[in-house]
């Protein structure tokens, strides 16, 4: 186990390169977005688009949602099956809701031979279908859950307060039961993969306990992983740099209580083209 | 009676401590957001998110409003009838109506055993319905009410010129009346505790006689009651904070003419946050 | 006839005074917004609420309008007919449509006794319709129109290139004609009375000739009216803050070419209050 | 061949006459937006605002699309036949779609005599139908054809690594067979005149690799041949200044990853107005 840092992903922190289009870098597709909650939906898919990913397909499950985002007009909104078919990556969970089209929609998408990133009701959605479960356990491509410690309780068959008391094995348990990388998202988010290895991350602050800011991280590691990231590579710089933005906008006076779930992708895309920039000059940080 | 300073509510200004998530800091709830009057609504609960309440629950009593607020998709549009039982404290009125539908949703919403602010028609109603007034004088919970002039007349069978004549009479009468605490707005806003203890506030300025600016304050205490703080805290330091804010603007050469009531949130969020920068160091300030 | 100055009106930019509430600054009401213009209406009322009005009731046309500006959720979004009742200076014309219900409209708000501002489609009613005309004529309550020059041209039974050709003479003959004050819009704005004294604007620049402006001014006239400045007073201060407040934006390098309409809004309360204080002071200019 | 410089168009950057009106700034018209790409026709209709042109009619083909963009209420939201008719300068194709309806409004827009930009689908449609691509090859008034590699491949019967081999030969090849000016988009975008002329552009990045750009670049072409440039100097002067924009905002530390379309709009009315300063004082540039 090892506290995070920027060197660990440091390879990957490269100047876009010349003589490429939006198809370079990938079809991100979040799925989400249930009546009463399409803001999780948008947060996510905003962050994607800032973080870079080319093309963003956002399926909302209510059918009322609005047909344009008009504050990020570049986001496609689209019915979730159509997102199902579009995507090269795929999110399912931000403000997915508990009904039976949602668990339909989970049925469809588990099965898809692309990355996944599972959050919110999607996790719950598996925690209470033993079938589901099953399906997730056993996919062939990569998956991504980022519970946070109540999720992550559900998962085990456990709860928020066995999870807290060891986040560490909570975080492996997953990683193992799931064959997935995992984020168990609290005060240390801890990453953890199939293999046993861990890290713990240090970025971030207490005003970041509101709402949104888990769909926020979804859609930057959606991001990143359209743009042909390895998996391991984009959770963990996604979890450092989702801290490090909320970091940022507190030493400028944003919060940090108060701060909202949408000032961080800002922040996000700012911090993450600096790292590049620093990436691009030997640094001492370099270990 | 005593002239309100940041002094009387500073044991509350403290940081937010670390290992929390966003149940810590409370599901504030908001009802009203009637045809034609959404917006009150929605200025509500943009003021009690920036002010840090862990989540947000809007129930907009109007079928035809957006399903998510494009410009805060953090808040949580929902029907009112969810966010009665979702939320932990709940605040009543902006944009409410005179509908028989609004009347309803104050019969159920006024037992619960939960904290109420109630203001702007959630007082009209009350006050042209004798059995409402009477449920609401019976709460066993916290109570607050917020009223200008006109709607304390209406509370109090006589005007607002009556009121306006003897603002600390009117605040006191009410706070007897209902047992509960009172917020007389106005130039020189008059905080009333049903102890017969009060306050005058002395920040603000008539920059602030705008529309909306009342769903602000209601969302700034709102926000604040689901983040713990005990309500006469809470009341006195939103109150303060309401006129604070608008003062910094001015400063900033934000009207006064002109204000938005919507401005007024985030220099709220700034000020409260230096408020706790403050706390945080001894200053001979704090007498 | 004189070239517009501030010093010709300075009598009104004082400070607002205290103890004044929502209620003091008036209820403004525009009426417009057909389908796809609904953005005119937005824009008048949006003005109308950045330069001080209390409370701005917008009355959409267009039954497919939002039940809200996200924007700027102060405005109130009602029916139409509602506005008609609700305000006490109520504009008619941006974005109105020459549809049959704009008619009927206008049939109704015309014998109102409050003062009324007529732009754009609600010029083009009045020219095509003789009844409407006389209507208007016969006014009892103050009536400020504000055509540009096809419009004037078509209230004149002319058009725009003889209107150009005697800007002057036109903007009197319609003063006397609908007894009334005028507004005619352009390079160089003359505004006339019907007692033959006229005014020339020198604010502005032709950054300002898009879409959206008009309702721009319309919403700034209402605004100073609604606060109870004199009618002539708040014409031409509208007249000369408006394109102010382009210029402004100009020399902050915003613009002047793809300047937008609502960018004035801004510019024009920043402007309104910076007066304020300058008149608060005693200057040489004040001749 | 030569490379694109702001002094080929110098002449053009003038800055507007005195004494003009909305109507001497054009009617730009945009026809897109069909569901699921509303975004697309918005940022098209927003960038032709910034830009100038005087009015802007979007014709969404999406019959729930909003009845107005908040965020630039200045645009005026029609059905697509209104706009046909509306129009001054039509461009076709950001968001257009592939449905029957959207070929029906390519057949009836092609014939028309005006200059028509076609963009993305308006090209996928011409692609895939013989009679379109007769029509559009056949037009009396001009055309602008502005694909990408992969559009380009398609209309020419080859695929995107074919072009991108050739990219001077393709662009030569489609401006004789439409007999139209093309932009062909990439890293280094071709522009090609039907007479053998061709320019390359350097400016912009790879940052601008996202979703909607090519709709941004749509909008500024529009809106400078709505205001009545030459449409050579309008297309090569769109293109500079789209990199030029984005080069702008890599330079003020937006992006370059996760750069918006939208945020490219203000930045190119920023650059323009400022090449506008420029070209008014003599400089040893204008070579």
């Amino acid at each position: 186990g090892q506290r995070l840092r920027p060197s660990m992903f440091r390879e990957h922190l490269v100047p876009r390169p010349f003589n490429t289009h939006k198809g370079s870098f990938g079809d991100a597709g979040i799925i989400g977005g249930a009546n009463g909650m399409n803001g999780a939906a948008l947060l996510a898919g905003r962050a994607a688009l800032k973080l870079g990913a080319g093309r963003i397909f956002v399926g909302m499950m209510d059918r009322d949602a609005p047909a344009v985002d008009l504050m990020q007009p570049e986001l496609m909104l689209r019915a979730p099956a159509v997102v199902l078919d579009a995507a090269g990556v795929l999110a399912l969970g931000p403000g997915l809701g508990l009904a039976d089209e949602a668990r339909r929609m989970m049925e469809r998408a588990l099965p898809l031979d692309i990355p996944l990133i599972l959050d919110a009701d999607a996790l719950n959605l598996i925690a209470e279908d033993h079938r589901l479960e099953q399906i997730c356990a056993g996919r062939r491509a990569a998956t991504i859950l980022t519970p946070h410690p109540a999720e992550a309780g559900r998962l085990l068959g456990s709860d928020a307060a066995s999870v807290q008391a060891d986040r560490l094995g909570a975080a492996a348990g997953l990683a193992r039961r799931f064959n997935a990388l995992i984020a168990l998202k609290g005060c240390g988010t801890v990453v953890a993969a199939p293999d046993e290895r861990w890290w713990i991350n240090c970025t971030g602050h207490p005003g970041m306990a509101t709402a949104g800011m888990g769909d926020v991280l979804t859609g930057l590691v959606t991001a990143l992983i359209a743009q042909h990231w390895p998996l391991e590579s984009a959770l963990i710089a996604a979890v450092h740099l989702h801290g490090a933005a909320a970091d940022r906008l507190a030493r400028e006076g944003v919060g940090p209580i108060g701060l909202t779930s949408g000032e961080v992708i800002d922040a996000a895309r700012a911090v993450f083209n600096a790292w590049i920039v620093q990436a691009a000059t030997p640094l001492p940080e370099s270990a």
